[in-house]
């Protein structure tokens, strides 16, 4: 199967249907989903890239830490490649430069933030020292023969947040970046620039390809100046210790409950990675006013009484591993819930993460501490826009033609509607999926193409080599709904005997105890499957032996309960010619046992 | 008191106490009020005047039409007037010009709707002929010598709405008119054009002065298409007759009515002379698409059957002369209220008409009508944008100087706050008062000068010659809290005898059935006067006489109840040597009572 994959993947080395004169912008990533933005384009042999991100699997995608794109087209076009224009530095939007950038040499233009981000993500995979980095700001202008670039300033929940308008021979297609209109920033952070948006308008804006993520909120998104206030008044009635959670990367926020927890005479421990490297990042470029003396090393908390510290810490999605998941557990070498603590999480749950951070906010309230939600007290906001935002963008670009990007197809779908409410004709709008071609002049467009960009690639190392395919990802989902049943049992090849076993072990599939006919008689498919296999091959063939097995179980499982689990074979063979038990685990994590059912591929044929 | 009042504007006629380098802003209308808009720029000898609207007084202006500005200083300065720009069409930025026009010689420059609105009214005082109308829209340029005028279309509750940009030696004043940004209007009726603002913004704007009607609302005001969905929802459940009352100036609002009653295949009849004026109007601009068939004349109505007419009307503010409050009182020659009826009140009452609202409602439904309200069945939005529009307005603009405009001080106060949060540094805005003179260079602004605005004009009657004063309205104010005791006699001269009465008659003051002690009391006090008076003064002095009634009877009234109502002695006299009852009254319309008592001050000494 896997070979398979790799030999449909290679079809697609090819160019463009698209006639010469004619412009192309596509996506191989970021269209029909949230996550792994990907753009592009094209115009003869010049390609502008916007964004390189990833996709944060949901549960179903078990084991699996990320999701990039297929980007063969781009690869086998590398040559054509002039720049990765980046908008902001959200894991979406730059977590998949560190393997693309594997496969393709190209330069990085950015904003500072993001830039900052990068490097670190680049640095860890030894990337750093090759990549060329471009610091760029709304002012910016990058020139190739054909095509150039040029920014807006936008904003989201990110400091430095650029929407980018690639000039054509055709016309300016503009990608507007993840953004809200957050008229009134708090602190000194700087406001959309909406002039220089209305003037692209002004000037004519061939394309818009604009962020979808709230197309389905009837509303405008409130200004972090809004959560300013709130964040405030929760903090105006908390007597004890705050332990305020957020993402480390929304600098708004840091500087909101920064601001305020300095007001209240508080000192401030920075916990976790991420959420120190954002303080440093925030009070260099200035964003965080935090003077030195208010800032204390964790150790130091028990020297203060409650009412004047605050705990600034990662992990508000529950991440297991982050600062605020080992608080809650009690697993924190320095920090442990006191009675009279409040946790704020100035978040919401991104979908997929509501069980674990609902778990992590049980935990919290057992442990003793009491709990301030996001959206309940208003002490969080949306990074995008609401409908009001996409239409202000809408009118102040009054593009020609309209095509919706992040979002899943119904936030496009309604998008592209609210464009048609702004002017822009019906037949000029276009909700495209990954791998489309969209084809323009500066009076035409159509859907010229389709390069491949299904076959999600799934990241679940650290590494772009540990890719595993769709079909892996379908096993792991089937694993989950049907659950799995493994069948073990130790052969001693020197005298062809079963040793032990076989015993069926299940989980998620039936209950045990309940089952023992079906238990049996699985014993028993597999006790026949194994002396099968050894009368007709002297020498035993283990993928024949394996096989065996499956299909045997796979009947009877199905004709019994009408399910399919994913059947793991198990068989430890001793006095063979290798010599070695090969499926003996030693891990324990769940990590590592779903890489090594990954590596046992049974059902997928 | 009158006197003195006139004497007092004279003082005024004066040059503002600016630099010779200086431009003023400052208004006679508008400020610390909702109502009598008229703002004013001046460079040296060219000034530019933006709308003149009159003001309706709400309840505690008994007996007013309408409040006009003093605009004393504008007459006086007559000669400098370059043109009168109108921003809308709306009775508060337009209705003042019958008035001013009979003053001031000048030139009319506006958009076609308000034009049309405007001759209307200018016709009616024989004022058309002479009158110059300059039709503009928002590409149109004004040159003056030193001065000159753009405009830039925004969106309201009344079509072709501008706002006003004057160029100046020193800078840019924009003067936004009544706005909110409705980003999807309904039909084909235009948007606001967001480039020609952040244009403006762009090459720099002096001083703002925004509508500040809706900052206390920290929100985005919903758009008319909004309306539009929820008007369909509401018309979808009707089964019966369709009354849709609301402003005839909204054509957003009727274009939405008379699409769905067409779709939903009702005919409409119009009801109302500004309605029918209004559907005339729209139908002409192509803002509404009825077609001739869809039309009937309300005395066709019941040719039809009641689920297929729908009938437009005015009155939705219960103003008692208008169709609507006939309709419900069943004085409507032609429409009575039919069991089953529907009356769609796509509206919300002005603040000050909410009892009238009420009380209309009251009636329709005794009548047996069904009502929906407006505001919650979601079928009205309002014409000013919130905070939200606000924040727009001032980050398109950025302007370097901001002056609220066009609202209460609390609103005027929380719209400065906005414009400090984005970016106008607070030592920029100035909240300024009618008559206030803000004297600007492109990079100073001060506070320079008070011209004389106050003592507002009230119109009682239809022509700027029955404009009464101040004190009159506090008398007024008087009658309306405490009460009223008309003191009645008839006094024969030829044989100084009382022939009839005196009769004390009191509204509003006790029940007189129970205060028997009392008006006998008080009845002695007049027969006193009365006698006393001719006692001193054989040819009797009125004058005297009256003040003698009022001043026996306040003390009197005072001491037993602690109250002072307003006294109306009504002698009359006969064989005398005027020789004719002088306070006979024929009328008895509240609007004459109020007025023939307005010319009998009596506490006002």
């Amino acid at each position: 199967m896997k070979t398979e994959y790799l030999k449909e993947r290679k079809v697609i080395m090819r160019k463009l249907k698209i006639n010469n004169n004619e412009v192309a912008f596509f996506a191989v990533g970021g269209l029909g989903e949230i996550g792994k933005n990907m753009y592009a384009v094209q115009f003869q042999d010049e390609i502008v890239i916007i964004d390189c991100g990833v996709l944060f699997p949901e549960d179903d995608l078990l084991g699996v830490d990320y999701v990039i794109q297929n980007y063969d087209y781009l690869v086998e076009n590398k040559d054509k490649i002039k720049g990765i224009f980046i908008t902001h530095g959200h894991e979406d939007h730059i977590g998949g430069l560190p393997f693309f950038l594997q496969k393709v040499k190209a330069p990085i233009y950015s904003g500072p933030f993001a830039i900052s981000l990068i490097k670190g993500k680049l640095e860890e995979k030894h990337l750093l020292r090759e990549t060329e980095f471009h610091e760029v700001d709304e002012f910016s202008e990058v020139h190739f023969k054909k095509l150039w670039v040029s920014f807006f300033r936008t904003t989201h929940s990110i400091p430095d947040t650029l929407g980018i308008a690639v000039h054509t021979p055709q016309g300016t297609i503009v990608q507007t970046g993840d953004f809200k209109f957050d008229l009134t920033p708090v602190g000194n952070l700087p406001a959309p620039n909406m002039q220089q948006m209305a003037k692209l308008g002004e000037e004519g804006v061939l394309l818009l390809t604009s962020d979808s993520t709230n197309a389905e909120r009837p509303e405008f998104t409130k200004s972090e100046r809004w959560v300013d206030i709130h964040v405030r008044k929760v903090f105006q009635r908390i007597k004890g210790r705050i332990i305020f959670a957020s993402f480390a990367s929304n600098v708004y926020r840091l500087r909101e409950a920064s601001d305020e927890a300095i007001r209240q005479g508080r000192k401030i421990a920075v916990v976790g990675r991420s959420m120190e490297n954002a303080i440093v990042a925030g009070r260099e470029l200035g964003y965080l006013k935090i003077p030195d003396d208010a800032l204390i090393d964790p150790s130091e908390l028990n020297s203060y009484p409650p009412e004047q510290v605050m705990i600034m810490c990662t992990g508000s999605q529950g991440e297991p591993m982050a600062a605020l998941s080992r608080i809650a557990n009690g697993t924190h070498r320095q920090i442990a819930i006191q009675p009279g603590d409040t946790v704020v999480f100035s978040s919401s749950p991104i979908p997929g993460n509501t069980t674990s951070v609902n778990n992590l906010i049980n935990r919290l309230e057992e442990a003793g501490a009491n709990v301030v939600h996001g959206y309940v007290n208003n002490i969080h906001t949306s990074g995008h826009g609401g409908q009001v935002d996409e239409e202000i963008m809408l009118r102040l670009m009054k593009p020609k033609y309209f095509a919706p990007v992040h979002g899943e197809y119904r936030m496009q779908k309604i998008h592209t509607e609210l464009a048609q409410l702004t002017g822009v004709p019906k037949q000029n709008t276009f909700i495209l999926e990954n791998g489309d071609v969209l084809a323009l002049t500066k009076d035409s467009a159509r859907i010229a193409d389709h390069i491949e960009s299904m076959g999600n690639v799934y990241i679940d190392g650290r590494d772009v080599n540990d890719s595993v395919g769709d079909p892996e990802i379908r096993e792991r989902r089937m694993l989950s709904e049907e659950g799995v049943v493994t069948a073990i049992a130790v052969v001693d090849l020197k005298d062809f005997q079963i040793v032990a076993g076989p015993d069926i072990v299940s989980r998620g599939f039936v209950y045990m105890h309940e089952s023992q006919d079906l238990i049996r008689a699985a014993n028993h498919e597999v006790f026949w499957a194994i002396l099968n296999t050894f009368k007709n091959h002297k020498n035993i063939d283990r993928r024949i032996l394996n096989r065996t097995i499956v299909s045997r179980l796979q009947k009877l499982l199905y004709d019994r309960t009408g399910r399919h689990p994913v059947i793991i074979p198990m068989v430890t063979i001793i006095n063979g010619d290798s010599g070695k038990s090969k499926h003996h685990k030693k891990g324990h994590s769940k990590k590592q046992e779903d890489k090594s059912k990954a590596e046992t591929p049974v059902t997928a044929e």
